[in-house]
């Protein structure tokens, strides 16, 4: 078959080094290498097809995710594919699956709050997936608050066995992915109650399910939630329901790193520091933050594609329409997301060292950088998931109609992602997190480290005054950090002394809470705008490599300056003449990327698989792609529709009487 | 059964009269007795259950859609139910259907665009539906510009036929709900050509299907595009794909009430102004202001009754935990909905009014208004169906993790409802269309008339100073309206100035379209703003009613003021101190509509049935309804899932070489 390429006129306008870019964006050559490996491997296997997904039956669809998720291991096995493989290799399976709670909680739970000896117990078998695992911490009635979990697990020092018990309806374990259909075993929190004293919430290792023939333990009432927004989407997934009738595991299965329940019932806490829970909190955000940049470079890549074969209106002397992409209120749209999605990675870059870091201090019993740490880590999952969200939304709406199509992709991603924006962390409640951390900055009481050393300088921050003059001012990396600085202090500090107005603090944190909000947001955009610029401090090979990525900074930085542009006013960071000089500058930034725009999502290097979507195909062979897609539905089946007997000939006939409807 | 109200005490707080408020929501008493009647009638009949929409394939799906629609129609002849209220049944069956186009825009096509004699030819079957159509514009590769459509009907003089025809893939007719598998007839869009010469787009009746067996006609391919966002959601429709391969018709199917082609193949323009078309486009577009105010206030009576319900954090002395709608974060967002939902019912209310006006004055040959109606229209189309779409995702996100659960009924409701923003004009293109008008209006080549008379004060507009000294000053309407029409006046001016520096006024209006586009929008809310206000100047009876909407009013404007901050202060409509006092008073706003919240939602009088959500519902009772809808799912037909046996006992067994995966 003849290859076309109906986005080479495009391609061949690049101005930068794509390949080099390929390996900024992956991280390192090493890191580029295996993805590319990986990524082609599952995309020429029959076997991970997915273009099906979204007109199965929802028992369809998760029989066979359960046969995907056998395949991936059945190849990880053969292939002898290492841990950074494996993990790749599931990546670009692209379906939610119970293997994601297997091996991103179950094995991290017992790796983190297991001791040694129940490590070596437990662990082995989950490798092996001889076991199945999954994490039961959210209840029917109890999402954010893990305080307020209601599930007991009651010590009868008679038999040196915990009692695990659902007291009520909203105790029900409800959400874990994996609980409701597969896992054998389950990490569960529950209150620890001994000799009728409560001792707060702790992890136990339960079997759900017998090995032999898969069947509910007895007391174990097991199944699934119930369908979920989109048609593919999490529906592959068995989120599940779980209720605990007195069930007994032995005292060995509570999870005992950091507190331990004696033989005779007596309750310790070990010398290993509670803070070791946060570093793999930072962890699991680290990843979040990472495959927010996957999941938003995925979007804006169909999106971009799309744009430069779409043409509307503009048509002179009879010629072509003009393409899309080639209107300002698309790139004003598309732009800005493109820049988020490379902001994304290197912050997720920088937060690879953080924890590497955070990790190092934590064995040297060093917990000063922590509290900074968690709220940095907390804030950018937050923003970067609801930007992530909203910006799938938004390409799916940049593509018009087709964008509606599930074989465009893009109602498949946001519904399989949104959810991003409430697990791990409701998006509000970690804003509010970081609200109080910086509170606590600003009136002293912490010492600014890390991303709130520029609170050193708060004097400074307070009264500077923008430079900007001529609207190329807005290039420099200096003018843009203080500007946006200035912003985030400037709110914190509005905020404090608005807080001391009230006599209750925690009254006044209630009433301020939407401010607080605000101000956590300025902190956090500071923090993903620093982070760009200091990533362009460095070292990047690759012809016109760089003047990309500074080009994308700019345009991250200054469409933020714009959207929050009532920040900076308010605050006085800015002048209303400045604030207009910004737009200007947008626009120029936006003609300089134009003519890169496809090479910089070409540089994501995502398969055709991957990507799942016709308006996103590499080639751009947009419409018969779409025109052959939509033969396959069911619906076209039969030329005259099922029900046409039954239900619209006795309409036409009007013989409606005669019908049994 | 014992009937349980958990949200009693909520209501036993209201301080208003509901039942003289669901009047005022309905528009009066008798639409009020009309969609009370209606909407009990479908909910307690089984033959409109919709409960299980979600967990059915397509094909099930969409029979059972074919099969609803029969017994709507069915149900409509035996009750002899009038227009409106066969328009309210079928509103509230509440799925999409082929009848929305056959009622909605084919026989309005018909009507509007046909001659007298066409009209009796036609109108009676389709009245009796023995005939169903649709209405086919937009083609694969052709959206919004109508101009540059493909497909052909030229003119045989030989037979007294047009040959439709679709020379390219792109000009494949696609998205028209109805075509795929059910209409007989449709209006098809195409460029008419005598003689080699092309007259532009015209609209002609084409028969589909045979009347005997519902095969396609000859010459006739005909399909359905494929699956859409949601589970349910756009995917009982069968949105068509259509290619014409030389299909003949008679010449007097061509409708002819604007032009004509004559037996001699002559083309004629009638004396029927051809801006009688843009007459319907007003009725329609009101039509779907008012059908967002149905759907946003739907999410938002199921948020605010879930956050009422939903309690989390705050337990004090083992205490009940807060009720989610008692957090500042929560009334921050939620309650800056509710107002949206009751402002867009008014201004859509407004809208009948308007579209009146412009029927009487187009019948005394008056077009003195209708640019100014177009583009009013245009923009609150844009305005309302944005805001709606991203309203019902923010309720979904307000409900947590739960909201992602399709027993919320939120996720159908989005995927449902977001088409609004894309189709009858794209919400960016309208807006431009709307920058466009306002351009004309400020270099004072259109006089500013209706919506756009504020701009004759531009003087004053450009120079006038905010008076707020206090928070309760924002409580003027005044007040509010001067910066609203402050700020729209000075950004549209701000942008004629930016224009007036291009040569080439085109590429002026393309380098400055996303400044255009946020001026379009300042505007637009003015509008939703004054009208609002000018509700509030009428009598409206009903003890505390008045209170609670001049409440709903202020937030709706003060919240919108808070969001856009950056366009008041860069223009100089306020001052940061004024700003900032917005912020303290939308918190006494929000406590002040808070014990009223439920009966607020209330007063929208969703049956549960309409509302189609476990979280929603009247009685509170969510959790044990939720465990009830949770079992229901196929996936817990049994305990042990299908596919154990192949692709997880052997995983588990590390028997995965054996099996065939």
């Amino acid at each position: 078959m003849e290859e076309v390429d109906h986005l080479a006129h495009e391609r061949s306008k690049t101005q930068f080094d794509v390949e080099a870019m390929k390996i900024v964006w992956a991280g390192s050559k090493h890191a580029f290498e295996v993805s590319d490996r990986i990524s082609r491997l599952v995309a020429s296997d029959p076997g991970f097809r997915k273009d099906n997904r979204t007109v199965l039956s929802r028992k369809e669809l998760f029989k066979n995710t359960l046969r995907k998720a056998a395949y991936a291991w059945q190849r990880i096995l053969e292939l002898r594919l290492n841990e950074e493989e494996a993990s790749r290799l599931r990546f670009y399976v692209d379906e939610t699956a119970y293997t994601d709670l297997h091996w991103g909680m179950f094995v991290p739970a017992i790796k983190g709050q297991g001791t040694e000896e129940q490590q070596k117990k437990w662990l082995p078998l989950a490798y092996k997936m001889q076991i199945i695992g999954c994490y039961a911490q959210t209840e029917l009635g109890h999402g954010s608050n893990v305080q307020g979990l209601e599930t007991t697990a009651t010590f009868d020092p008679k038999t040196d066995e915990f009692i695990l018990h659902s007291p009520t309806l909203t105790s029900s374990k409800w959400w874990p992915g994996g609980l409701g259909k597969v896992s054998t075993h389950t990490v569960a929190y529950a209150r620890l109650i001994i000799d009728g004293q409560d001792y707060g919430v702790n992890g136990f290792i339960v079997q759900l399910r017998s090995l032999d023939d898969h069947s509910p333990l007895p007391g174990i009432t097991i199944g699934d939630i119930g369908t979920k927004f989109g048609n593919g989407g999490y529906n592959s997934m068995d989120n599940g329901v779980l209720q605990f009738d007195h069930v007994r595991i032995p005292r060995d299965q509570m999870l005992m790193r950091v507190s331990q329940v004696t033989r005779e019932g007596k309750y310790l806490k070990s010398d290993v520091p509670r803070q070791l829970v946060y570093g793999t909190m930072v962890y699991v955000r680290q990843t979040i933050v990472s495959d927010a940049s996957c999941a938003l470079s995925r979007a804006v890549c169909i999106a971009t594609r799309y744009s430069a074969v779409r043409r509307q209106f503009g048509s002179q002397d009879g010629g072509p329409e003009t393409q899309v992409i080639d209107y300002k209120t698309q790139q004003n749209r598309l732009f800005p997301l493109l820049a988020s999605a490379y902001a994304f990675r290197f912050v997720s870059e920088w937060l690879k060292c953080l924890y590497t870091d955070v990790t190092q201090r934590l064995q040297a019993n060093d917990f000063s950088t922590l509290p900074e740490a968690h709220a940095c880590t907390a804030g950018l999952k937050s923003l970067t998931t609801t930007a992530t969200a909203d910006g799938i939304e938004e390409c799916r709406k940049l593509c018009g109609g087709h964008g509606y199509l599930c074989s465009s992709g893009l109602p498949e991603l946001y519904a399989a992602y949104v959810p991003a924006c409430t697990y791990e962390g409701d998006n509000i409640v970690l804003l509010l997190q970081v609200a109080r951390f910086l509170m606590k900055t600003v009136s002293q009481l912490g010492k600014p480290v890390g991303t709130t050393t520029y609170m050193g300088q708060v004097e400074h921050l307070m009264q500077c005054r923008c430079a900007v003059q001529r609207a190329e001012d807005w290039l420099k990396p200096s003018v843009i950090l203080e500007v946006f600085q200035a912003r985030a202090a400037r709110m914190s500090v509005a905020c404090a002394e608005n807080l001391s107005k009230f006599s209750i603090p925690e009254e006044g944190f209630a009433q301020l809470s939407a401010d607080l909000v605000e101000a956590a947001i300025a902190h956090c955009q500071l923090i993903v705008v620093t982070k760009f610029i200091e990533k362009l401090q460095q070292d990047i090979p690759g012809k016109g490599v760089k003047e990309q990525l500074e080009a994308l900074c700019n345009i991250y930085a200054l469409s933020l300056l714009h959207k929050h542009q009532g920040d900076f006013l308010a605050t006085g960071c800015i002048s209303p003449k400045q604030a207009s000089l910004v737009n200007g500058q947008l626009r120029s930034l936006y003609a300089q990327v134009r003519p890169n725009a496809i090479a910089l999502v070409d540089a994501f290097n995502y398969t055709d698989h991957y990507l799942g979507s016709v308006l996103g195909r590499y080639d751009g062979n947009v419409y018969p792609k779409l025109y052959e897609e939509a033969w396959k539905d069911p619906l076209n089946d039969s030329v005259v529709p099922e029900g046409y007997h039954e239900y619209i000939r006795p309409l036409l006939k009007q013989q409606l009487r005669m019908a049994r409807l």
